[in-house]
């Protein structure tokens, strides 16, 4: 048994049964093996963005996480947008990336190059294998490192060599490590805090946002009178009809400010305070009024459904009605008008079907949609955590392998969606049920409201020039079918309710163009 | 003055006028001081792969640095494949990235990461301003890095408040250093072993790839029976009818030795021993045969040009007629026949205009073009120094923006070109003067080959399915239609040279799709 035997062996012992990859000549030895060892299910991305994207939707939606393959230090440079993304998410991720063999590297040959270095920033754990006999052992402690709570970006290097040669032993189970248990003094003082605030506020972030946590936030929030929000941007939200609803943090820091200057103590659950996405001349970074007094009842590493359930016990809300339970509420599907957002937020509410996973990288035209759709069915809402664009598309790509029978919409911008638009034929490939939303309004629309944020108030032609997408106009229909993806242009709401529905209708991966 | 427009006037002082975008937030200061400092051509990007590799085809061929803006640690990691390439290629970047304001990064905003750790893999100088009265200076620094001999990535990390804060100053015109001298020791060194080795070699690299040195290297060759050869990849190389021809170590190990093993004395000129591009089981990492003499007689920091000169005089060869000039050979431009290699390298060899610039990622389809191209019109060839995908249609669009007069020719391999298929925008945008001809083998046939050359020896459905492109096929047409460039598909020799022939009339960027 090789090295490379070993560690495909040694993760799927330890579950982790799907691989994204884009592999070269190093990872050769990896992708026979998969040959040799069945139960691997890979999947090819054309650009090492889809890939390592992949693993942190499949996290999201599998509750467990996948490999990567990645070739040298270019190929994980390619993917580690999307690995900042997937560790500010959470997500576990096990990297597997190919290194020239052990006594190559000396040479300097032209993919030499400092791959440590490049996975550190993105890796909460990095290691690399010198003989073939660790990379077993090697791949269960990246695995672990993973699944730790919440989520861990691992990388394992393996030099070509560790992969090839004979002394391949495959790795124990470790058990993936346990969050941390919440003690009765945070209990007791978000507790008290909650009783004496005037104003309270319930932050909430992780797996708060889960179902089940949501309804013992709902509870607390009723008997206490506290208000339910979250940060502007989610790993998982939970939502729709019947769940409790949460308001995010708005994006535009004066919006923010306003939202939440009535505040005087915020009980922070699974959430940090809330800061400026980015900072602006003589705008504040910390979002919550001065003076608000803030509590941790638990930080992310945590236990949270623990810490909800024994304040909700403290406070004597077990049985409380939720507060916030979003209402079903029916929308007509407009037949024509005009595509602006609230129609397009009213197309959404109206039709998103049940179990559907929303990959929101809408960016500027989607901002508004939350209240329109709260009560649209039972869904799940995901969000990018990293603001690093090119995320949705992938995303979408991992959310489908992780759930197969549920239907994915990808709401893209225009600008985003080009970031990472190989993942079309991933899409086509391996027949993902996903029905992607491209907003088309032709700009780095956020840019222009960006412009005013920092101070510049008449932006010349050729700033200008560097926000617009245009000059040529991107035709989605056709680079989506040259990838393989059934593809329609949409000018009226109308239509695009007609081809929304027959994108929900279908199964496998359609795109809407829609013309903004 | 803010920081952002002291910025952009030092790098107009020190002669750096192109700058490849892709901005965001924190770089709008950056873009509006566009148009308050007149004189910055500013090119856009849809991902910031094309901003980098473009910044490597316009050193390569304007011979000076040009900039680059990047959004962040993220927009970096998109950039950073490229900049590993234009490392290894020795190309002068100055890379200016934008970062959070110097207060907010301490808060950890979603795109908070470790800029400087994940630029220094890429970069030979790294640095971080603090206040806008250190912008000008650092810019001028890192102009200065840039253009050291030979070329290095320079990259300035520019807090946003930085940028806007009002304590601006230009900084000063600094010099670049110039090459090193090549002492006498070295010259009669090299001369001596060039007079007592049976069968010397000359191996050459780097600006000796120029015409003028290659004449020079050219008489030492003839005047002492020494073969020229260079390296299997190389940043600029000058050819065709009338230049001295040089042949190219083979990319397959055991052809490289074999093409190497009756040389007992190798004269290294800005080249280093050639070694593997990989490690594989029981074959060698360095190329030379065992015993074989090395000399070097200038590396790539040193003044290669002097150093031939020197030799030239040592051996008495200045007026010694240049061996192996390539001769200039009219070749018929195939009517039909079965699209093959050979059949490519005639339709090539026939038609490259005086003066194209032709960038090769043709991978394992290339590999064979030399013979049959040599003796074409002057021209010249930009090869991959750095291994990493993705590098041939953004170096392609930064040696068009170089010179506008000249055409370019992409040569690219279809899984090549996927990695940064977004290029074909920018080249459509600034109508470029680029011929794209892809070679749609649909798959990544290298990996064929290597799956060999590790030892594997008969691959499953798993391995071979990572390894091709089809289900679907790719439509290349169709893709770059979506992104603004005309484009057709050829099946017959005859039609690729009637197409090769039309994108070469036009001014513009053209597609060609070659099924193969």
């Amino acid at each position: 048994m090789n090295g490379a035997e070993s560690l495909v062996k040694t993760l799927l012992k330890n579950d982790v049964d799907v691989c994204f990859t884009n592999p070269g000549t190093s990872e050769m030895h990896f992708v026979a093996a998969l040959d040799q060892v069945p139960g691997m299910r890979c999947v090819l991305g054309l650009f090492e963005g889809i890939v390592t994207g992949a693993a942190d939707g499949y996290y999201r939606m599998a509750g467990k996480p996948a490999s990567t393959l990645l070739h040298l230090g270019p190929g994980l440079s390619n993917g580690l947008a999307n690995l900042h993304n997937a560790k500010k998410a959470s997500s576990g991720v096990v990297n597997i990336v190919g290194e020239h063999a052990t006594y190559h590297i000396v040479h300097d040959a032209p993919l030499t190059s400092d791959i440590e270095g490049l996975a550190r920033p993105v890796s909460h754990w990095v290691k690399t294998s010198q003989s073939a006999s660790d990379v077993g052992q090697h791949g269960a402690l990246a695995v672990q490192a993973a699944k730790a709570s919440p989520g861990q970006v691992a990388t394992l290097i393996l030099p070509a060599d560790t992969a090839w040669n004979d002394a391949g032993k495959v790795g124990e189970t470790l058990a993936a490590p346990e969050p941390q248990y919440v003690p009765g003094e945070a209990i007791d003082a978000a507790a008290e805090a909650l009783r004496e605030g005037s104003k309270p506020l319930l932050l909430v972030g992780g797996d708060v946002l889960r179902d089940h946590n949501l309804e013992l936030a709902g509870r607390i929030a009723a008997k206490t009178g506290a208000v339910i929000m979250t940060e502007s941007f989610n790993t998982r939200l939970d939502r729709g009809a019947g769940r409790v609803q949460v308001n995010r943090v708005p994006y535009v820091v004066e919006a923010a400010c306003e939202a939440l200057k009535s505040f005087d103590t915020a009980i922070l659950v699974g959430s940090k305070p809330p800061v400026a996405f980015f900072a602006y001349p003589d705008k504040p970074s910390l979002l919550m009024p001065e003076g608000c007094k803030l509590v941790t009842l638990a930080n992310i590493e945590q236990d949270v459904t623990q810490a909800l359930e024994d304040l909700a016990e403290a406070l004597g809300a077990q049985a409380t009605e939720p507060a916030g339970l979003a209402k079903s509420r029916p929308l007509e599907v407009p037949t024509k008008g005009v595509i602006e957002k609230q129609g397009i937020a009213t197309v959404l509410g109206a039709l998103i079907p049940e179990g559907a996973i929303v990959v929101d990288e809408s960016i500027t035209t989607g901002r508004g949609f939350f209240p329109t759709t709260a009560g649209a069915k039972p869904h799940v809402w995901l969000n990018n955590r990293g603001g690093s664009i090119g995320f949705g598309l992938p995303v979408a790509i991992g959310a489908a392998i992780a759930c197969p029978d549920q239907k994915v919409i990808a709401l893209e911008g225009d600008g985003s969606a080009m970031y990472t638009v190989q993942s079309l034929w991933t899409m086509a490939r391996e027949n993902l049920d996903v029905t992607v939303l491209v907003f088309a309004n032709r700009s780095y629309n956020i840019l222009h409201g960006e412009l005013t944020n920092v101070g510049v108030q008449n932006p010349g032609p050729r700033a200008l020039d560097m926000l617009t997408l245009d000059r040529p106009n991107l035709s989605w229909v056709q680079m989506a079918s040259g990838m393989g993806v059934e593809a329609v242009s949409v000018n009226d709401l109308g239509q695009l309710a007609g081809a929304f529905k027959a994108g929900l209708e279908r199964t496998g991966p359609f795109l809407i163009e829609i013309e903004m």
